[in-house]
């Protein structure tokens, strides 16, 4: 009955940093990590190589530095994981950490700086809104949004972003803030096109837009009015033809780098040049100057730090990030799979296959969060750990993940828990029929939780277990314990219709319930409230379920800990050890 | 960050086993222990040394074996935790088990076997019944009790146990079922004297009574209907004067033996003569022939298993039980204390140091179970794990508890969350003026997971935290949850005042919570229901108290197995060292 040495690989995967480079001010490369623990932001010397610690006890998100100033801006929860956050700076070189504006805390979602102005979108429980502030602590309300809008960037002139402007579930348009008339204008290449995460650069915007059929980046000139195609100096970007881009933006002499993004995998250009870097996932990149830096990792090896010389080409790693041997020979093989879901529409997978457990054997669906988002060719720390202590995984990208295309991610608008859910099944039945599985879990963390209550209710018979991390019971309370950004993201999710939240509830469906399962739950988790989960638990017990529960405290949806993810993990671990392996 | 080595030093004090001799048939020992991880039935030839499990996956509760059979008969939780049992038989030397009687389970809660006939009370929703069975399988229910009844052994002419028979909560009297004459006889040496724990040889009963002022053994005789003193013929036993006796029974020849109890210690007697034995508690023995088999432990040395020639006095160690010298050299001091509480009543405690913690250092108040239980100085688990771990424990045997004479046990009666709550707070206020604690937690077990719910709500200023395990938040929908056994408990713990138990129910004071607390609970716990618990939870939500919440799935409010000890003590040990370490 051990369990000693299944939590000691478990803590030793779940202490591997993170680590999210933002820029370089100041001749210090600004990056977040975790390897104190908490997500905070560090700066690396990089004449010196010395590195110092700028924040701590974690904090939720920072905006790229800039070279016009010393200090960095960020903002951190101060309501026990409510997302209720506030701005800070810090100086690059370390020193007091300082509350910027002194207003109650909102839940900030967007920021955007350029050394002398910070643009953040953020949320109350009634508004979402645009606020701007400067360095003294001065800040305005100026616009309120009607509907989901993100700020990626501002400069002297204007503010941008994107969002749900036309309130269509299924098109994104840009938002152009002008700083002197103090008005918003949206703009769309074509209407009921997918727009996102516009850059500036003086008065032209690079952003994504699927306006013209696939993917692209595109360049709008504000004050011309014109839409242009980016002109790269070279081919390589033409060539390897990306389906989505993880991210893009200018260089200070106003070139375009991009990494783009293919079956999960990325790929660094600069203005249209290929800059070789391991497979894998480049996560995040700054360009400083003639360096490139970039975070790199892939499923089986955690994140690095890795500075280009864009001039020679030569790459060295600056923070490296070791496995210990005993992990390392655990993790197996990634493959890159697709399937067919019920529908005949090809869903692409991660398989990774641990070398702790037999084949077949047991076997974990992991069901990303999101759902706008993807199990990439790149670190997790769940995938990692499930892998280590003796997990075989198939990460499906189903319906409605980024990654393939605006098309596929636009499936579930209007169907969440419908045809995703099937996709899911039909991972299942993958990993079955390929023989990959001996006894087989479903698991995932937010709306991975949601689909894992799901699939254990309306398909208790097709699994063994499941594990339903900060998921979702019921759509109708969760909607009416949301603030204004998650009534938002619930409208566009369901394309409107109020009328299929019932339908798409596990709580619908709990009289089925019969699969054993694993509850975690964050007890302060302001996107997945804990509330309905309880509801849901009592529910369980009056069936007679076989259920455990573990109330994680002072800890929202946001893990930004090491340790809180330690909480998550460990009755995870310890769950399925007892109804995977027996 | 490492909690592996917390977890490792948990490990193995939850794996230490405990064993519990009950007697010896056909050359062997039978005792109960969980050696291999449940507690199962086991036997050990006497003549070889050899030891075979009898049973696997964790028994309930087991008769006193008869030489008359190979049978041992026991009985098994079949319903996941929610005890309701049924009766089994297995031979002495292994082989098959059997269930004995085909009938819905029951919760059956006493037992007694004479070889041949199988007396036990047995509670279903709505009644509380002494049924009648043989070997073959043949069962009546002889006798239907409207208040709360023990079976404690049987002869061919009678059945005899105990209970608040005539309704007074302050009393117990004996019952005398005759089997010739299908009728129940009630026996009480004084009108409201509490008298207990009758054992029978031919037609005279053994039992403990307070009828002439302390707890003395008397022998009554059915049916000559005389009561007697015990004549013994050594004056040791007389010369001790227990306050109270951990167990006594008849040998072969019509002797008396008897395990005298005082401060927490015990003494063993055979016909009023001491035989000695190490300083601590024997908590189970039987005489076989010239041969005394008992279970001796302390707070710091696990329970082993002795066997005394009781012809030349040489004992030996049959069953040895070591610690790790890692655990042994963590285990500290023992300490029997007594402090005043807010009245002047003096409250026995027991202190044990801890070597893996400053003086003064974390300290918890451990409250015990039942209510009339006690910490004696004898093995627990959970305070060895603690003490390992690196707390000092004040373990108060608060008003109500067992060991100190009907008197001091009979004071929660009417009173329960009352005078009780007031010792729980001055063991804490003695902690803290005899430098014994640095932070202070109140933790513990069913009653004392009740009482940490009360200490936190009612006095949350006075705590750095609380563990409640199995705890009861409302006694109200507990009586509504509760079978036939657990209203009499209520009935007779309130002595009848409904009125109070309002005033006495933790979700009353709900509001006043803000002690950081960790509930932990069984999924299936019919003593304390998990149902107004999760309203609780629900409660302290609302109320945004720091609160974390395990749910131990499919097991009930008895724990008898390691592995399930591992999961109620693993998140209680996170939650200290989170709390009282910082």
């Amino acid at each position: 009955m051990s369990i000693v040495d299944k939590i000691r690989i478990l803590e030793s995967v779940v202490k591997t940093p993170s680590y999210v480079v933002l820029g370089v001010t100041h001749g210090r490369l600004v990056y977040l990590s975790t390897v104190e623990g908490a997500a905070d932001l560090w700066s690396l010397d990089l004449s010196t190589g010395s590195k110092t610690r700028l924040t701590s006890g974690g904090i939720s998100g920072a905006a790229r530095p800039s070279e016009k100033t010393r200090l960095v801006v960020y903002t951190r929860d101060v309501s026990k994981g409510r997302e209720l956050h506030k701005l800070f700076t810090v100086d690059v070189s370390g020193g007091e950490e300082k509350i910027l504006i002194e207003a109650p805390p909102m839940r900030i979602f967007g920021i955007a700086f350029d050394g002398e102005r910070i643009a953040y979108t953020a949320a109350t429980e009634r508004e979402l809104a645009l606020y701007l502030a400067d360095l003294k602590g001065v800040c305005e309300k100026v616009y309120s949004f009607e509907s989901l809008a993100i700020a990626t960037d501002v400069n002297e002139k204007y503010v941008v972003g994107y969002g749900a402007l036309k309130k269509n579930p299924k098109s994104m348009e840009i938002f152009v803030y002008s700083l002197a008339e103090n008005s918003i204008k949206i703009y769309s290449p074509r209407e009921g096109s997918v727009n996102k995460a516009p850059r500036l650069y003086e008065t032209k915007v690079l952003f994504e837009t699927n306006a013209f059929g696939e993917n692209k980046l595109v360049v709008y000139d504000i004050e011309e009015k014109t839409l242009e195609k980016p002109e790269f100096a070279y081919r390589d970007y033409e060539k390897y033809h990306p389906v989505e881009h993880a991210s893009y933006d200018w260089t200070e002499d106003g070139r375009i780098w991009a990494v783009g993004k293919k079956n999960g995998r990325t790929k660094f250009f600069l203005d249209g040049k290929e800059i070789p870097l391991p497979e894998g996932f480049i996560s995040s990149a700054a360009i400083h100057r003639d360096k490139l830096y970039a975070t790199h990792s892939s499923l089986v090896k955690p994140p690095k730090v890795l500075e280009v010389d864009l001039t020679t080409g030569e790459t060295r790693v600056i923070i490296d990030n070791k496995l210990p041997r005993e992990i390392e020979e655990k993790l197996g093989e990634v493959k890159f799979i697709k399937y067919k879901s019920f529908d005949g529409l090809e869903i692409p997978a991660f398989v990774v296959k641990s070398k702790g457990a037999p084949v077949p054997g047991p076997t974990v669906v992991y069901v990303h969060g999101g759902p706008w988002s993807e199990v990439a060719d790149s670190w997790r720390t769940m995938i990692a750990s499930l892998v280590a202590c003796g997990y075989h995984i198939v990460a499906p990208n189903f319906r409605g993940s980024t990654g393939y295309g605006e098309y596929f991610r636009l499936l579930d608008i209007g169907d969440p828990g419908g045809g995703d859910l099937q996709d899911i099944i039909y991972a299942r039945k993958w990993a079955v029929e390929n023989g990959l599985a001996s006894k087989i879990a479903v698991m995932g963390y937010s709306y991975g939780g949601y689909m894992t209550f799901l699939a254990t209710t309306k398909y208790p018979e097709l699994w063994d277990c499941g594990v339903a991390g900060a998921g979702i019971t019921d759509w109708e309370e969760l909607y009416e314990l949301s603030d204004a950004l998650f009534k938002q993201f619930v409208n566009i999710l369901f394309a409107g219709r109020k009328d299929l939240w019932k339908e798409r509830s596990p709580v619908s469906y709990v009289d089925n319930a019969k699969t054993p399962i694993c509850v975690i739950h964050p007890q302060n988790d302001s996107r997945t409230p804990l509330r309905p989960v309880l509801k849901y638990l009592q529910r369980l017990l009056e069936n007679r379920v076989s259920f455990e529960a573990h109330v994680i405290p002072d800890i929202g949806h946001a893990i930004n800990r090491l340790e809180d993810m330690l909480k998550i993990l460990l009755p995870a671990i310890l769950f399925l050890e007892k109804h995977m392996r027996r």
